[in-house]
């Protein structure tokens, strides 16, 4: 088994989530924390009762704040590099909720230098090309216009690179080497990069002239940014980000690692037609059935490194459809092309209905990138 | 004597000019190029007849082309974090003259987080100020407003950050730490900016859609700016700029170290009274005189150290009556005094005059700044 690790700019190994919740001082999801939830939102979200999101940084705060008429904004983002995939979608479909249920704004940075920076050989046309894509992707999902604003870091560099620099002063190379690894190999673009990630926390706030709580929902490898500057934020006046960190959803190959587009077999991509989505699952799924289907019958498969069931969490979102699924595998009683048959349906779904969006999202990008 | 050292950061020591060619690798101006320069200018500046504007690199070249029909543009800056004073504006004037005789574009940077990233204890809102005061200044000393463009560095970031990141990623930190000698206690605002910097070396041609050649006139202090980033910008399509670099103007006290507005008894401020300026050549500057006037007289002063006749080398255009005043002074003809009030006079004529335009310079900010 390879070695954890899980940073923003590597996750390897199977993951250990409560070892990481020890190792990054932040608190579980507990079963009060999700019934505080539901006080507001009356259902929890299939990913709240099924662990996806597991931890939180200063998430009840948020929750008193917000009883007592304080409210609070979201914010996540997306560095573009290549086309979007379904590991990716589970954050924004989460966070898509929360903007529902508690009828709050969203702000959504497209950090179009983070993945030039760090990846020595991607080209600056490339990366705008994907930022564009990227951006239809997520209209697609179904964000409200009116209560979403994207940021994109070279185009809203006008507003960003002035409070990135009140945040740069706090951090020295010295806290950066510590918390991401880095060498002095690291180019002077990367190592300025995090104090961009950190201007969103507070950057609404002073736009729209608000005083609201910010809660960021992420992939628990981007945690290292905000644990390096949410100290800073509070030095320079401004409230310290909560955070509620998602599991990762694991690769169609096994369930070590983290999903990539840049490895195809992987990844299914949200613009991935249903044959290829079929292709894909029947060819790459990692499965967690018996060698024949004699043994199958007989001793069942393994949901929890079945990756078809894995991802049934991710899209089934009827809770007895799933268990019903989850028991008949373990029973045998379905086979793993079985499962894998049901994923696909269920995936070519909601993929088919998100490429229909897609099409309509060029003329929506106006209304979602910021004007300031 | 203390130790030279020579960078943006730390001037100290008593400099010795043709040391800096040999360690900076730049090339000393030869009567020959002051030949050339004055092939296109009719006559010399003051500046360079007296050795003030020293050395460069790449200057023959941007001349040779400009015979040929290919202009250049000038680049050149100011870290605003308090007032100016007379040592600053020596480069400046020098490229005013440039200006007219070359009839050229001047692109003049306002970085004005740098002195807020490396001085810990500057507060933003007083950085600020003083961007505002400077431009007030620059603006006076009669720059052709039709061909004179301000880039601020906070306020275009919304240009400069994209094209910034392109030189980041090409500069490691390792670079940075052996060209400035920053060590990792270092803040990552202060690490990147020297990308920023480097940004209108090549920003003017994106922004008119030209290929000129870009000359930059500054005290050698700023030189490793571009020694490190020369080669990059190249790299990146663009031309490697031209440079021609002068000395610095020595501080009141003493020929060591440089003129600094943190240490108001080694300068006068271009917004000093004219009882202000007396009182502190009076007070303060450095005299090469003897310690009676009865020794005075026989033996005469040193013009080397004294700072009045150093200081006139920058004020007293007519080489003839500089000239005889050094004479005098080193027969002991003129005394300390004398010349000194000499000075007081000459810098008297200019700064009222200066601070006439001055009052004028805000309705002309508009003009100055870039609009993209």
């Amino acid at each position: 088994m390879k070695k954890q690790v899980v940073n923003p700019y590597s996750v390897e190994g199977s993951i250990d989530y409560d070892k990481l919740i020890t190792e990054f001082g932040v608190k579980k999801i507990t079963p009060e924390v999700l019934k505080e939830i539901q006080g507001f939102t009356g259902e929890l979200h299939p990913y709240l009762k099924r662990g996806i999101f597991f931890a939180y940084r200063d998430l009840k705060k948020v929750l008193d704040d917000f009883k007592k008429g304080k409210k609070f904004f979201l914010y996540t983002g997306r560095a573009p590099s290549g086309p979007i995939h379904l590991g990716h979608i589970s954050v924004w479909l989460f966070m898509k909720w929360l903007q529902e249920k508690f009828d709050v704004e969203v702000w959504f940075q497209f950090p179009d230098e983070e993945k030039f920076l760090f990846k020595q050989d991607t080209k600056w046309e490339d990366i705008q090309k994907w930022t564009h894509e990227n951006i239809l992707d997520v209209i697609a999902l179904g964000f409200n216009p009116k209560k979403t604003h994207f940021l994109i870091d070279t185009k809203h560099a006008g507003i960003m690179y002035p409070e990135a620099i009140k945040v740069a002063k706090k951090i020295t190379f010295s806290s950066i080497k510590a918390a991401f690894g880095f060498t002095d190999s690291n180019n002077i673009g990367s190592i300025f990069y995090t104090a961009m990630q950190t201007v969103p926390i507070f950057l609404p706030n002073i736009l729209n002239k608000k005083n609201e709580n910010c809660l960021i929902p992420l992939g628990i490898d981007q945690d290292v940014h905000f644990r390096l500057s949410r100290d800073i934020v509070e030095k320079l006046g401004h409230k310290k980000p909560a955070i509620i960190h998602a599991k990762f959803m694991p690769p169609l190959t096994g369930t070590e690692g983290k999903m990539s587009s840049s490895n195809p077999d992987t990844a299914i991509l949200l613009t991935d037609s249903p044959k290829e989505v079929a292709r894909k699952i029947n060819k790459y799924a990692f499965s967690g059935g018996q060698p024949t289907i004699e043994e199958h019958r007989k001793k069942g498969g393994n949901v929890e490194v079945d990756v078809a069931c894995q991802w049934l969490k991710y899209f089934e979102d009827d809770d007895k459809k799933l268990a019903e699924i989850y028991e008949k595998y373990s029973k045998g009683e379905l086979l793993s092309g079985e499962v894998k048959k049901i994923l696909i349906d269920k995936i070519n779904e909601i993929l088919t209905e998100h490429q229909k969006r897609r099409k309509n999202a060029e003329k929506l990008i106006n209304q979602f990138v910021w004007k300031s």
